[in-house]
């Protein structure tokens, strides 16, 4: 415990340094109870054991996908690659210790490429102080902030801050529509870490709006080092030991109105250090829309913008993690998508990591604005009873796709000691299912079937 | 085709058959269209691979649970004994063939029981004429009625007519009640078999109500007969080929009345054939309530009907079966039982055929005596919003069993060309999620949730 390495700091100093600095922090809103408000007990007994899967890989303008385990590693440890992810088998407790940010994230079963961080910060947008920044927090961020400010040029830092932001900037931005308030749960990992999840439920606009995030960090058990060794990976601990540090935000918001789609979006960070100190790291995550009817014009909105955040970093970032997209949310049993998508990706660790985190912020700080301009033009629309009908029976397809597909989800429940509630917050209020239900020829709801099953270009 | 083994028959003949017999068979009740009634396709193209499993074992009054792989054999192909069923890996072909039973069964990816048919038929009751009997059902059986009759001491006919037997008894005790009229669609299996599903929609007592058939038949892969090989078992292929049989009854009834509990029953029985026209064989299935609230008096009526309906053939049936029922149906992400449980058993292949037919037989009729009774009791009974509303919510922990542990349903989801409306038509009319709802302390819903927490002896 003597290192200042993934969050392993003296408890007693923490204790003191929160008491602190919550007296310091009066304009953060939260409902947190003192049984939810623990502190972290900063442990290391986390594993995180590995899967094979898909990577993302940019050389310049020459973007492919690669299989997890053919990539090139330059010798030395420079820039070393590798995957890293939690497998069916194994994933237990580290499943367990990201119940938040598992929650329709699918980050972790996807294999994650990861890179020695050698390069030095490009690029780098003034942040602001730690201590400021919090005030506009829905709660505490979860790593001490006198810890924060310790390493504030650290990425997982850096990362935390951002999550944050983000969970704060798009809770006012529904609370301000909706004119309810969020309800913050602070929740503790044993392990090490935790997650604050917010979730607005039955309000005037919105039928449930949950907005997790979870920073969680521990070691890698001694089996999942050895799965990585076994695809090829070379990961040299120290005393058996490989800390690691995972974090996320992640969000689903389903509305009442039915001409208001539903939207889901998550950003995540992972880390894992080895024994001369370096570290490998990637990002992944995405944002997608799931509309009752199709608009094309509110396609366009949502597609365009994102596509706006991605062609700033990567010209072929939009065409390749659009796709990525539609064949993550398929319903495979149904033979539909999930929505009308928009990007997903994983594995992330090029061109650099100063690059990579500014194309994340870009992602995160496009949610806003993809998704308000979209509630606020159909907040008045009226809607018919078969309208609500045919919602609901969508709603029905959703947790379909969340319950048997997700593999944060699925990680998340089979994992003894996860925050359920924070998993399952990505499920409706309100669903249906009829059986036969098929619409008739030349209605909207056949219009939408239609793109669900031939997923389409909007920009 | 020469022989007439596992449904192999001239399809000429067969479809001459079925005219003939379907203008003769005036009373059957079917709203079969021309395109779902179709012939039965009689390939032998099926794969049912293997998995390990638990069995039920029996000596007398020694009952005991053994993990597969460890029974005795006897030398000589007598009594021989080994284990079947579907892993998730190759299970495709075979899983999509059993969309229709396969619903809630569990029964496919649980090792399966078999023995060698030696014994002689003891206690055969009289069954009565095939084709008289044909005209109470719901649809024409899937066999067609000619094989049937010209085999009609097998037992896959007697079992066919059995489950045939019960769709048309359980439907009509339904509809009586109802007041509606069940929607009766028949479909087919490329490979094989069909099925029939009868499904009645937002009923006047009724939200939802399902009751399945299904009878399929082809080959074992060679995969799958290798993965039995390695267990230790002596499976001789005619040709390569190990045909197989299986076919069940399954149904899921869901009420608007949240004081009339939701009911949940399965029947199957599965047969595979040796080069030297042996079969091994086994049987299996279960019946269990999910009630909204506790009503000791109804929770005692079910539990005894079935426990009187088991003793009748073994003493150890009912507290083994009972206590396999609340194994089975755990919600385990939140440590409950989906219900109060009721009986589920497998493998069943002792003391011989014709006794474990007749306690299925017993069981399959239990159905209607088990259930009916409660279903009028609380016809008229009144209920609140609040009420109703915790029968949303439990509704939703049904959807949550069903899409996450149900084995049945996970293959037939994870099963290119599997009938998703037979496997779904399980899932509930509507359902709810409310974000960290715990009903409070000494309420009717908390002594519903107690009870699911901890399982109760009823009788």
């Amino acid at each position: 415990m003597a290192t200042i390495v993934f969050c392993s700091v003296n408890k007693t100093a923490q204790t003191t340094a929160r008491r602190c600095l919550s007296s310091r922090l009066k304009g953060i809103s939260s409902n947190v109870t003192a049984g939810e408000c623990l502190l972290l007990s900063f442990t290391h007994r986390t594993s995180v054991p590995l899967l094979p899967g898909t990577r993302w890989f940019s050389r310049g303008n020459s973007v492919r996908f690669m299989s997890h385990g053919t990539a090139g590693r330059s010798a030395g440890g420079r820039t070393r690659r590798g995957a890293l992810a939690l497998s069916g088998a194994v994933a237990v407790t580290a499943a367990a210790a990201v119940a938040g940010f598992l929650a329709n994230a699918g980050h972790f079963q996807r294999a994650e490429m990861a890179t020695k961080v050698f390069q030095a910060a490009k690029k780098k947008e003034p942040e602001g102080d730690i201590l400021e920044r919090c005030k506009g927090f829905m709660s505490l961020p979860i790593t001490d902030i006198d810890v924060l400010q310790g390493r504030k040029e650290e990425m997982r830092t850096r990362m935390e801050m951002l999550i944050m932001e983000t969970q704060a900037d798009f809770c006012k931005a529904l609370e301000k529509v909706d004119g309810g308030t969020f309800k913050v749960d602070r929740w503790e990992r044993k392990e090490g870490g935790g997650g604050i999840s917010c979730v607005m439920q039955d309000g005037k606009v919105f039928e449930k709006a949950g907005v997790n995030v979870s920073v969680v960090f521990g070691n890698l058990t001694e089996e999942a080092a050895k799965q990585m060794r076994s695809r090829g990976k070379v990961l040299k601990g120290k005393d058996g030991k490989l800390p690691f540090c995972a974090m996320g935000v992640s969000s689903v918001i389903h509305p009442k109105n039915p001409h208001i789609p539903t939207v889901h979006f998550n950003y995540r960070y992972f880390e894992i250090e080895e024994a001369d100190g370096t570290k490998q790291w990637w990002f992944g995550g995405g944002t997608d829309l799931t509309p009752v009817y199709i608009n094309k014009e509110d396609a366009f909105h949502f597609h365009n913008t994102l596509k706006e955040a991605c062609d700033k970093h990567h010209s072929q970032y939009y065409p390749d993690f659009k796709k990525w997209c539609d064949r993550y949310f398929y319903i495979r049993h149904r033979d539909e998508t999930r929505g009308i998508g928009g990007i997903f990706f994983d594995d992330l660790d090029s061109p650099s990591q100063e690059e990579v985190f500014n194309f994340v912020k870009s992602c995160a700080r496009t949610v806003v604005p993809c998704y308000l301009p979209i509630v606020y033009k159909h907040l008045n629309d009226s809607f018919t009873d078969e309208e609500k009908n045919w919602q609901q029976i969508r709603r029905g397809r959703y947790v379909e796709f969340n319950l048997v597909y997700d593999r944060g989800v699925k990680f998340g429940l089979a994992t003894p000691g996860s925050r359920i509630e924070s998993i399952l917050m990505s499920l409706p209020l309100t669903a249906r299912w009829e059986y036969m239900h098929e619409p008739a020829k030349g209605t909207r709801e056949a219009e939408m079937l239609e793109v669900l099953r031939n997923p389409k270009e909007w920009v």
